[in-house]
């Protein structure tokens, strides 16, 4: 039994619904990088529309304001994260890679004798 | 933000091909629980060809004979887990366990400063 790889997919629910996950977390991560919405979207291959969209999806589960516009001014408009939005995005990125560490930590110890030779 | 939860799903990849899952665990956990295939395709509501198939499968994928079938006898045919199968179901169901542990613990230690009331 070479090359078994541990997976795994991480996320958050609030009463049943998603509010966070490695995609969302992913998109507000991009739009604190860019300071654009419209480039977050693109990063990702995602219409503006849709990433708008999803945004506001996880603003209303989550019961948070998520980012704040700035319009106009050279350059165009501009869009951050707000405070609330920056502390969850790095909780989030915390937890997942503390998550993929323990993941490849836990499966070798527990596999170790029966894959004595597999690192992973 | 109250009653966020944590989630995760764990499996195992070989050669980009699923081998464990808590689903596959489950079965194998089952017939060695009932020493039935069929037994723990009905308590998994499968049926016994698509159990059977499952298991096939994940045999061809991992290259490990999982289940060893006794027939006849009284009370009809019987079927329990290779040594190999035992093992795996045992290691996996300790990493499901640990990693269960390590989602609330670790997850609570970086949403603590948001989530300050909400325990997991």
């Amino acid at each position: 039994m070479p090359n078994l790889t541990p997976r795994q997919k991480l996320w958050v629910d609030q009463d049943g619904k998603i509010v966070m996950s490695d995609y969302r977390v992913r998109l507000l991560a991009l739009v604190a990088e860019t300071g654009s919405l419209a480039r977050a979207a693109s990063a990702m291959k995602l219409s503006y529309r849709r990433a708008w969209g999803k945004i506001k999806e996880i603003e209303a589960n989550l019961g948070v304001p998520l980012v704040q516009s700035e319009v106009g001014g050279p350059g165009g408009g501009h869009t951050v994260l707000t405070p609330e939005a920056e502390a969850i995005v790095l909780a989030y990125l915390r937890f997942q890679s503390r998550m993929a560490e323990d993941l490849r930590a836990i499966f070798n110890e527990e596999f170790a004798s029966i894959l004595p030779r597999t690192p992973v």
